[in-house]
């Protein structure tokens, strides 16, 4: 076994951070490493949270941290958002709580752009996913904004998801319509000192109610105020009782082969747009393509077929 | 020529929404009629419109479709954003403003979901775009949310991409630093009427000075009010403007070869993905593979892999 993987197999925070980056810039020194820790994972618990700006998502995450550290839990936290205080655009307060995390060598805290990753944003999440989760951490955390393919495609993987809502902020409930929906597990109305709460929580339960009606686990719904930490605890049971469900259920199982697919997915698509447009050969294939297409001499839809017959057996 | 292809090329709006839709669903029939009304695109001006929830975008459009409309020329818009006014979720004023465009036969709207699309959005949008060009429209308007991977692919294909500000939404200055401001080549803040035009307008400025310094072309800052319809004219005019100096400057060519290329990829994508898991000879394959990466025999790199032996020259 490679140098790095063994470093990374045991919690090593430099080599994490360097197979991370490594993985991102498409290096095939990476993929070597990949299949040797492949093995030590499906431990973790992995717990989406998402929800628009100004949610107080980062916040919440931050005292989610400080009780999962209390119970000696090892912590991943991957922020997914280029405005989120992960990624440094932190007010004071959130500060001084990252501060403590970032020193914290039971932490692991990475934040990724949504844009300019070689082989796409998912691609890249799975990796830190399945890097985290062979290094030995129980709790990985991932931080999305609540719109956009690519962030909801990102969710999919989580075994847990929170769907955050801030109350008065019509457009919270306008995208849970919208269909952030039908992927919680867990609703959290943040920010619950603020007027509007028995409203928020009302339309919530009305559509809770509509989508539940044929499962046996009804989608709960918490307040809390995370600034002030409150409600933090009550949250924490009940992500772990979701977890305990999916393992009674085993439903844990299906997730747990959701997350290969979904990975399994991203990896054959990245490897074959390396393939299409990397290989010199076929790069001018594809550039004469393109010539005609602009000329007018095929379209789009023929082209690709062409390309595709070169390639495929 | 096929029927639906010779109506959509003539205008006829019905044709038009049907063929979408036939697009939209990855229908065989498609693919033909795509490319029957190749030839035919490449003559309208595609303008990106993208900025976060609440800054305006939908009435804007409403506003500039006006101005449009006024010159004679058609218009399509297409709305990617679940919350969008132009998705039903549209206050009373906007309403009024939309049912006008509706009833008028030179506009055509579609509005799309960030998900559930087969084969992905991107890959829809570039269809609609493509034969709305085809039909005959002069001017073509995407909007979509500044925030997530997709959308930012989305607005790629742009000839011309607005993003809206909204003074005193610390938020909106903090997604431009973290990104979007590269792909602006208008920047319009909006809601002109509120407070903190003049610093919202003096930090784009500086951030414009930054990116600008060695390109020919500065960034222009519109303000608008667009409610009431302040700004828009001298909107369009800059629109227009940006429009010639892509001619000029034959940078509209690259942009048209650009926009055929992320198309190409795009259908290749979605051709490769319903090859792979949609033919029932690789579907065992991947199933194995899914229970061998399961149960730890094989990591997803290396299974990736082998399923590309099966399937490539």
């Amino acid at each position: 076994m490679n140098d790095i993987a063994k470093k990374v197999l045991s919690g090593d925070q430099r080599a994490i951070a360097r197979l991370i980056t490594l993985a991102e810039n498409n290096d095939s020194a990476a993929t070597k490493v990949m299949a040797d820790i492949h093995p030590h994972t499906g431990n973790a618990h992995i717990i989406g949270i998402t929800g628009v700006m100004g949610s107080g998502k980062s916040t919440l995450i931050c005292e989610l941290t400080r009780i999962f550290r209390k119970q000696r839990k090892k912590v991943g936290i991957i922020a997914i958002d280029p405005t989120s205080p992960f990624s440094g655009g932190a007010l004071l307060g959130d500060r001084v709580r990252m501060m403590e995390l970032a020193m914290d060598d039971g932490v692991f805290i990475r934040s990724m752009g949504t844009r300019g990753m070689l082989g796409g944003l998912t691609s890249a999440v799975y990796d830190v996913v399945e890097i985290l989760d062979a290094s030995g951490k129980d709790v990985i955390m991932v931080e999305t904004v609540g719109v956009g393919q690519a962030e909801v495609d990102v969710i999919k993987i989580a075994d847990t998801t929170l769907v955050i809502i801030v109350p008065g902020l019509g457009d919270s409930i306008q995208t849970l319509k919208a269909g952030v929906m039908e992927i919680a597990d867990i609703y959290v109305v943040n920010k619950a000192d603020r007027q509007g709460v028995q409203q928020a929580v009302a339309e919530i339960e009305s559509l809770v109610d509509i989508s539940c009606s044929e499962k046996d686990r009804k989608t709960p719904i918490m307040q809390t105020i995370s600034k002030d930490g409150k409600g933090i605890e009550e949250l924490v049971k009940e992500i772990i009782n979701h977890f305990k469900y999916l393992e009674k259920t085993k439903e844990i199982e299906a997730q747990r082969r959701l997350r290969y697919e979904a990975e399994l997915i991203e990896i054959i698509k990245k490897s074959l747009m390396n393939f299409i447009f990397d290989e010199s050969k076929l790069k001018n294939t594809v550039e004469k393509k393109l010539d005609q297409i602009s000329s007018k001499e095929v379209d789009p839809y023929t082209a690709a077929n062409e390309i595709l017959g070169k390639i495929l057996k």
